[in-house]
């Protein structure tokens, strides 16, 4: 519970195999987090369980002495062979009730939601954060929903009190427009993990987000 | 504890849904009990999560209404979801320590073994039983280790007390040799699961596996 209420969504790096020019996962969170990702998430579809529990436990000692937590995305059985912080889950994974059940109250649960109505059902059945989007089209889930916009965004924002974390496209030529709309923080996949320097990427988006979230703050005093 | 001692071992069908001629995973099932399958495992690869769990839950249904085991291939999540009487690991799932203690003492955990070394490190690691194999050339699994034969079988009968099922390219024309070897039941995929005649196919290599149990009673007394 401490931890939930504890997080900085300010900068999501989810991990993507095929995106990260041959550095392994581990290489690529150790780097995002050197330049400023608050949250990490070890999303893998394709390796042998056994690796992906290898490959997590690696992050799990890496994200508990830097303090960043740890969310699994899909696969509740790594999440839970790592103690990982929580889980994502999307519109086709486990359903958020039933995963809830089984990792219990202390995890924390993010889900994917695309439209007002996804947004709300996970409210309900208890979500400690939402994944909002794709904003934009992106070519790294080619089996993504259509993009949502920051006018989906708003709409979402406006009727939602959980964290937001916005997904989808989101890069530094527009991580500034997504910010308006008010998410809590925004979730990257390619800006970071295809970046050359990815600690370089990952401090510029930092920035980006401290910056916007300064203009808020100013315009709501 | 009471299930995993009183859990009869004769033909055990595993889920493939690549050979099943179009038929759903529940109709394959429900035609092996039908035939008399008296253990089930649920194997699928490559569907999302969400229709693992919808799909095992009405497996669940279905062998809890006959009186079946359910144990689900590698994926803990999944066999968590659905509350089935265990799962199935193999050498590239989830450890068997590790996933004894995701699952609890009451659960069944099944462990493939291709070794001798194999068998007594997965004895060591808490396994109720050993799915040895590949017995003969297979072609439903092609990244299987190399055939282990009615010679390799024996071998881990005679070091290892807790049920075997042979697996791997076992039909009716050798299912009676296999059994001979010594293991409690013999685990068929495409022997049951692509023929036309489901049931059919089970009853015949269940009336197999019986008579060769009486024959092995007969000459120890």
């Amino acid at each position: 519970m401490a931890l939930r209420q504890a997080v900085d969504w300010s900068l999501y790096v989810v991990t993507d195999a095929g995106l990260s020019r041959g550095r392994s996962h581990v290489a690529v969170i150790e780097a995002a987090i050197t330049g400023g990702a608050t949250v990490v998430q070890y999303r893998e579809k394709h390796a042998p369980t056994r690796q992906m529990v290898a490959e997590a436990q690696v992050l799990r000692e890496l994200t508990r002495r830097t303090g960043v937590p740890l969310i699994v995305n899909d696969r509740l059985d790594v999440a839970l062979a790592v103690d990982a912080d929580g889980v994502h889950l999307g519109q086709d994974d486990m359903p958020a009730a039933l995963a809830r059940r089984l990792i219990g109250p202390d995890k924390i649960l993010g889900i994917s939601a695309s439209t007002l109505a996804e947004a709300l059902q996970a409210v309900q059945d208890g979500a400690d954060y939402l994944g909002v989007g794709p904003i934009f089209a992106t070519p790294t889930k080619p089996d993504a929903a259509p993009p949502i916009g920051i006018d989906g965004l708003r709409l979402i924002r406006q009727h939602v009190s959980l964290p937001i974390v916005a997904i989808g496209g989101i890069n530094a030529t527009n991580a500034a427009e997504v910010m308006a709309a008010g998410p809590d923080g925004i979730a990257v996949v390619s800006a970071v993990v295809a970046a050359e320097d990815i600690a370089v990427a990952a401090q510029e988006l930092r920035a980006m987000v401290n910056a916007s979230r300064q203009r808020r703050e100013a315009a709501s005093n």
